[in-house]
């Protein structure tokens, strides 16, 4: 797979750049570390996200107004450093404290965890939110193993809302964590990215076959089977999406259809007619659907459904305003 | 390339179901053909931009305040029907008439110049402005021959503001010509995408190669050469670009840095990175870059570079808000 780079140990860097170049308005970097920030920081708890480089626009186009305060970036597919979520906590807190917020990856725990050690010692409180969305990644009974994957998007937008609410550490980490425990995904992968430094493919799969649950780093699924239909495909992920969650008729939710890469917005249209039609038929309510590649692996093909199931709080918090290059609401 | 569809011949009826399902709040069909309208028309000129689907988030995703009033869809790369054309002007007219914006294509030509006929008769009144933005589908000597590729964002950015303002249907036309003939672009291409009917590859190139000014439907471009660096690549296509648009220093521009499909919004950060050096080093201003995937190909691999040449008018109309599902100022 040819990749638009240069030296590959760059890729990182010039992204970041990149990305700056056309939001410098919005965003500045933090001096000496793969991280930025927003630069009308407001007198709040700060909201840090970020994890392994490589699935934009995660995590840097989902900093902006309602949304992130800052973002923390490793190298492809690994933890940031913890001087890199230290320097990017110190750049937001306005005194009031920074909430981490990021997919459960057991690299990315060590450091955030010993980067919010360093800034306890410093006097900058924080608290910490895992996204464990990927029902497939776990059975419920290990309900902490479960990985983080497009559902991160759900809970920064809840973390978000409520921090720019003004609401204090506590209560921003607190509505936080209900929206991440009602936040649930599922995901089929079709094709392998590529790994932009080494050129190698995530994980390989034959022409007629899909693999239910796999992560977005290649981490083995549920379930390989033949290529299906479109409404076969999401058919079998509803259900078992549905069955996992306990999400039932009478309940409301909002729900994400995310490309994980090279599966055309068409593509991802086409499922989330189904979804649509599959939540009608069980008297689900849609409070809103977006469509879209927000957590991405390279140009893996697949996608995953996300649903966030919602009660008054986090429907307010969700519904509240937010702002960045890649995410509005 | 596995595809996430049903019956293929199903496809574009079933991406609108899909869209209309996540953003029927603001959008809907226009009876009996494959085309859409804002809920919230306005009493002023109509915009109406289309063309072949398999584009997405083209031409659907550019509906909205400030943007288009009225989508018309054909099939994968192939014209709206006159029909299609014509039911969708009439869902948007409000009595000032009609705009219709979309890219230079014989087929695309023939339908909207018949339905622009056929609306004459029942007292609606059209006016037609081309996007030929790419400067590599033909020399500016025949002007009138080069294709329309990403570039229509910002033409169409143009004609909603414009129309929004108030205008007549004439000064809308006029401003929207104007943006038309200050737009420039240029791509190339890395991999085919597919077509999700037929499953065939829309071209073939081996695994080192890439070319340069290939079209949106692998028409053939100006150079076949073997992968380089991104600054390189990048390079090549920022000298051409200036060197045919004559956009020389002092002179302010917005950028947009569009993928094609597959290729990562990381590698069009890369890319974006060095298209602010080679314009700051010209003195160029850049007022705004946009780095996003809004004229795709399916799953085709690589990018173009869009050029929108600024003058007080239209950097005005450029500012202006809009507001879509795929694309806000």
């Amino acid at each position: 797979m040819k990749k638009v780079i240069n030296n590959p140990s760059d890729v990182v860097e010039e992204t970041i750049e990149g990305f700056l170049a056309a939001y410098n308005h919005s965003f500045r970097k933090v001096e000496n570390v793969n991280g930025i920030t927003r630069r009308n920081l407001k007198d709040k708890v700060g909201v840090v996200i970020g994890g392994g480089s490589g699935h934009e626009p995660l995590f840097m186009g989902f900093a902006g107004d309602g949304l992130a305060d800052g973002v923390t970036i490793g190298n492809v597919f690994a933890a940031p450093s913890p001087n890199n979520v230290q320097s990017v906590a110190q750049a937001v807190d306005s005194g009031k404290g920074v909430l981490f917020v990021y997919g459960n990856y057991m690299g990315d725990i060590l450091n955030f965890d010993m980067a919010a050690e360093l800034l306890e010692m410093e006097g900058i409180e924080s608290r910490t939110v895992l996204v464990r969305d990927d029902v497939a990644s776990a059975p419920m009974e290990r309900y902490e193993d479960r990985r983080g994957i497009a559902g991160d998007v759900f809970v920064f937008k809840i973390a978000g809302g409520a921090a720019e609410q003004g609401l204090d550490l506590e209560s921003v980490a607190k509505v936080t964590q209900k929206a991440s425990d009602q936040t649930f995904s599922i995901g089929v992968a079709l094709n392998p990215g590529t790994m932009p430094d080494s050129g190698e493919s995530t994980f390989t799969l034959a022409d007629d076959e899909i693999e239910f649950g796999m992560g977005i780093h290649g981490e083995p699924g549920v379930e390989r089977t033949k290529m299906m239909t479109a409404d076969e495909l999401t058919e079998r992920l509803m259900e078992r999406l549905l069955d996992e969650s306990k999400i039932d008729s009478g309940e409301e939710v909002s729900v994400l259809v995310n490309g994980l890469g090279s599966t055309t917005l068409m593509e991802l249209f086409i499922v989330n007619r189904k979804v649509a039609q599959i939540l009608e038929d069980k008297s689900i309510t849609i409070h809103d659907m977006d469509v879209n590649s927000y957590c991405t692996t390279q140009e893996m093909g697949g996608l995953s459904i996300t649903l966030l199931k919602l009660d008054s709080e986090l429907k307010e918090l969700y519904d509240a305003p937010a702002n960045s290059p890649y995410y509005k609401k």
